[in-house]
């Protein structure tokens, strides 16, 4: 099961009714969090969700609508007593940019661990969640998350039985542990099924549209995506400044094969994204205007 | 007239229904800002005077709470094209500490000046605003500030006609100028009355109470002072964190001669502190509880 927040949808700047853009998880105790601008810490108070409880934050990039909230939450946690590390996540430069913000909160109750990304394409793999951060094309390095809760194949009980293994072995190899019994060996191979679907969830924001967001979000269960801009008439605006419109948002909804499209990262001049929905979903039937802290609970489908 | 505007009563961390402390003001056209955390810019907005406008800030100390919204202000009023440069006021360490948080706002299109405070009391005149900087007593060097608006003696036409001056050549006189009329200089003390009361309003977070508050705010029209605890019994820590109750800025308030106080800067803890008013109001009289957005107009009394 997997929590998932969409803590704000605003773009540039911090707007009295509008939180800017940036995505909780929470899965198995441990949180996760995209992005963190002015104000997230009191959206996520406004949600409810702990922020005691975030073991690692990402980071599309290092404008400051997506990270000026960063010292401010590290002193928020520290002061929630925290001393378990927090790993950052993020694009090249991630040290020094953290450090430059820390000049405000230079001593806190817990470790940072950095984990600056390289490639284009890159997994990580921490806390039970596996993460595929994707380039995409911005003014600066930008990237795209999927965050993924993989599930193993399906335990089979009948065959265990049929090799004579006794019960008190299953949870071994359920968990992955090859097991000697009676001087012979059990690779968990033999009794597990082959790997069953997961959960997906792909956020990205702020770029162009470019390929490697068909192949990031690909069959993903919910697809969470910048539509900078509703009405078609800015689509200049779009490319002048590396952002999307709602249509270019669905049309990769729609190559990527998504269950679901959420849009975010409105500029503030667009002050009713939902006049435009209509634009999006000429693409994408299954397409949603995201709203501050709305919420979705993955389950494996079986 | 001298417009004022409590923008938030928080301490240590912004709340879902409560911004960090931070003070404007409006004064002939242009604007002046004291500490700026996560979220200035959001009740700025809400309070809807021009952001753009500012053309200087002070700060009181490097905490978090009293500078996080900087670099996101600073952006934000990057996007309002702004050319004019911007005065920023602090302690000692300003550029420092600025110049790490702008690794998030590199470039802007207008310029930065810095005026580091070195003296335990220093003055600085700036667009019409004579700002008093005094020395609190809190973890780490804090000042406290008093924005003055002087106002010169009055006119004296009767004086003026018996020189037998013109009345083209007054305006020059009530403008600080000598003028030289048939050969003969007139100084402006001839027809200019001696300093009338000006306005003063004198702003005060965070710290333990000092001489240097008496003397700052003595006879300020508007004492903004925090109470970081309404609880007589939370004495021990207002000592042990170098915060003040209720009790304390209300002592202050009384010793000064001030006209009136708002108390601010709450503690997370202090839920409603209407309840603690009595205490304040038991040593002075006209204290208020401060309110986000609260605001006030100072009007020269004749």
């Amino acid at each position: 099961m997997l929590d998932i927040c969409l803590l704000g949808t605003g773009g540039m700047m911090p707007l009295p009714h509008r939180w800017l853009t940036a995505l909780m998880t929470r899965f198995r105790g441990s949180n996760l969090l995209i992005d963190c601008g002015e104000g997230t810490q009191i959206t996520m108070k406004l949600q409810g969700w702990s922020f005691k409880d975030i073991d690692q934050i990402c980071f599309t990039h290092y404008h400051g609508d997506h990270i000026s909230g960063l010292p401010g939450l590290l002193l928020s946690i520290g002061n929630s007593d925290r001393t378990e590390p927090i790993t950052l996540i993020g694009p090249k430069g991630l040290l020094k940019v953290v450090n430059g913000l820390r000049v405000i909160a230079p001593e806190l109750p817990f470790e940072l661990k950095f984990i600056e990304l390289e490639e284009d394409v890159q997994t990580i793999e921490i806390n039970g969640y596996v993460i595929d951060a994707f380039k995409l094309k911005h003014k600066i390095t930008c990237y795209g998350y999927s965050i993924n809760i993989l599930r193993q194949g399906k335990f089979d009980a009948i065959k265990a039985k049929e090799l004579g293994l006794p019960v008190q072995y299953w949870s071994k190899l359920q968990h992955g542990e090859t097991i000697v019994y009676n001087n012979k060996e059990y690779a968990p191979e033999l009794v597990m099924g082959g790997v069953r679907k997961g959960l997906k969830v792909t956020y990205c924001t702020d770029t162009r549209p470019v390929d490697n967001m068909v192949y990031g979000a690909y069959e993903a269960d919910l697809f969470i995506c910048e539509g900078m801009y509703g009405e078609p008439t800015e689509q200049t605006n779009a490319v002048a400044y590396k952002h999307m419109t709602f249509q270019e948002a669905a049309t990769i909804a729609r190559d990527a094969k998504v269950e679901e499209l959420w849009l975010t990262h409105f500029s503030p001049a667009l002050v009713r994204p939902k006049e435009y929905l209509h634009v999006a979903k000429q693409i994408f039937t299954n397409t949603k205007i995201g709203k501050d802290r709305m919420t979705k609970t993955l389950k494996f489908s079986d």
